[in-house]
């Protein structure tokens, strides 16, 4: 059986996720990777693949089914996504929530144009968190969403505690506050703030003759990242943190609360949960899943911009509908 | 805005359920509802509905743009099923597993016949928890699935004890095993077997002069349905069971447990879980939430049968594409 042909474009810790991922599904193959360093001092774990520069992607045209990007959201895919829409069908994972719609249109108009079909921000949220939340509405109208994320390292706050003064390194971690999660889970529909949501938990090298409590100050009053938490800073040695915090544990929760029947007098909860050892290798993973949708719509002949939630689910299967009825209806 | 028009096939718990779920949607409108009972003996709790025999459906197919057929598995569905599709688009909730390939082949047939669309094996198990299924296999190709159910009243196993001589009445909870469901939660991916995934309680009343014991072993070492599980046997009065499990609640987790990376040295739990006060007002509300995305896959003319695992998720949905990317994406 043909396989289906897939490049990357990027190669950082979610162009590495996807190349592994790629191993474990037996109907797909890599056959380039793209991107901005030399690509003779990339060392791909994948024999037989193809290193090119972003400048070479209109050879590959022929080459590539779906190209999936793995740039990040702030400035890589604002350019890159409408830019390889033209060229590729493609997947993404562009995750800056407040400009969905934007990008969304920008990709849309570059893929109708050419011809080809791009799924945009896939990945657990937005993209299976999505999914959970559209479902949840969807069943429980009256009802209340709630998603708790965490716990996790969170890598723009751990990015931002690196940016004061006097830090060497840090990590941040995103933890929901248990007692708002079992009061969502009871059915009780709580009005939450964002303090009563979650927690933020800091572990932070300092550099030497650096004053603790001034960095202590100001972490904890930062606005938009830690001024609305409650946040605990923990002082701890270089070594400390390579040996107890070198992951990228995530995870989190989608609660829809509703109630159904005469009166409302029945609650119904649905939750759906992640517990990942690697963030960036389950995006990865979801990425890669998408990468088959797109094909299969493709070769369809539907084109312009998708998000996971467009997608029929049968299509991310590599089981056909009669394998899909039969096995896990 | 036109709304929806729907008609409800049967009006037991599971029809009722569709009425009151209907109330929660603005967007669609109950219009009629048939019935094998006398007609005039409905009380519907909607006014303005008309009630009418099976016999009148072909009267009833400009009126209605979609039916929800609300029969039972055994025996209504098989028959009412095919026959409804040549009539009418329709979503039912067919749930005997190892028949849904026949079903499905047989309502397709009727359907493309009729130029009409039928979903099939809408509700959670099938249902939602077959997409969620779907979902953790696509994006964990190497990994578990792992379904538990309850705690919940289990109708059939409710039905099978009142069947044995000396039986007044009774209820049965199936219960997921605590340990087997922890561990799999932490990513063990144990092999367990029926015994060790769930329990089953029952509470029964006895008829004057019935012989516990005996009645207990027979529940006990009743075949499929208790004899390949650990089972307790309560005798209550009616009055106690009246008081304490009146309610059809149930519910239950899909955990689908993976792993990724170098070695597979990352392990990624994705869990859904389900829990319900109303078994049968949830389904009523899955179905409802379907017959959404029937009436819009319609108005693209797909005909034939299709499950949830076909259906692009924004098509349950009251928003649009747009409103669901700027809302919840």
């Amino acid at each position: 059986m043909k396989k289906i042909r897939i490049g990357i474009v990027g190669y950082g810790n979610l162009g590495k996720g996807v190349e592994l991922a790629l191993r474990q599904n037996p109907d797909m193959e890599l056959v380039c990777v793209l991107t901005r360093r030399d690509p003779a001092r990339l060392n791909l774990a994948t024999p037989g693949v193809r290193v090119l520069r972003m400048e070479d992607a209109p050879a590959m045209t022929q080459e590539v089914d779906v190209m999936i990007l793995c740039g990040g959201s702030a400035t890589d895919l604002p350019e890159q996504g409408p830019q390889m829409a033209r060229l590729f069908n493609t997947v993404d994972s562009f995750d800056t929530h407040a400009k969905i719609p934007q990008y969304f249109a920008a990709v849309d108009a570059a893929a109708r144009e050419a011809g080809r079909l791009s799924v945009i921000s896939v990945g657990w949220d937005p993209g299976l968190f999505s999914l959970y939340r559209l479902l949840g509405g969807a069943v429980l109208p009256e009802g209340r969403d709630y998603t708790f994320w965490g716990r996790g390292v969170s890598q723009g706050h751990s990015d931002a505690i690196r940016r004061i003064d006097g830090v060497k390194d840090a990590k941040q971690y995103t933890v929901p506050v248990p007692e708002a999660v079992e009061a969502v889970r009871a059915g009780e529909m709580p009005e939450l703030t964002t303090r009563q949501k979650h927690t933020r938990e800091c572990f932070v090298v300092l550099k030497e003759g650096a004053d603790a409590a001034r960095v202590e100050r100001e972490i904890k009053e930062m606005p938009n990242y830690f001024a609305d938490y409650d946040t605990t800073v923990h002082f701890v040695s270089q070594e400390e943190l390579d040996r107890d915090h070198a992951g990228l544990p995530h995870g989190g929760f989608v609660i829809r609360s509703g109630r159904t029947g005469e009166g409302g007098r029945n609650g119904q909860v649905m939750e759906c949960a992640l517990k990942l050892d690697s963030n960036p290798e389950f995006t990865s993973s979801v990425l890669v899943a998408c990468a088959r949708a797109v094909y299969k719509l493709a070769l369809e002949n539907a084109t312009g911009a998708r998000t996971i939630l467009d997608i029929p689910p049968v299509y991310l299967s590599p089981l056909t509908g009669a394998q899909l009825r039969e096995t896990l209806l």
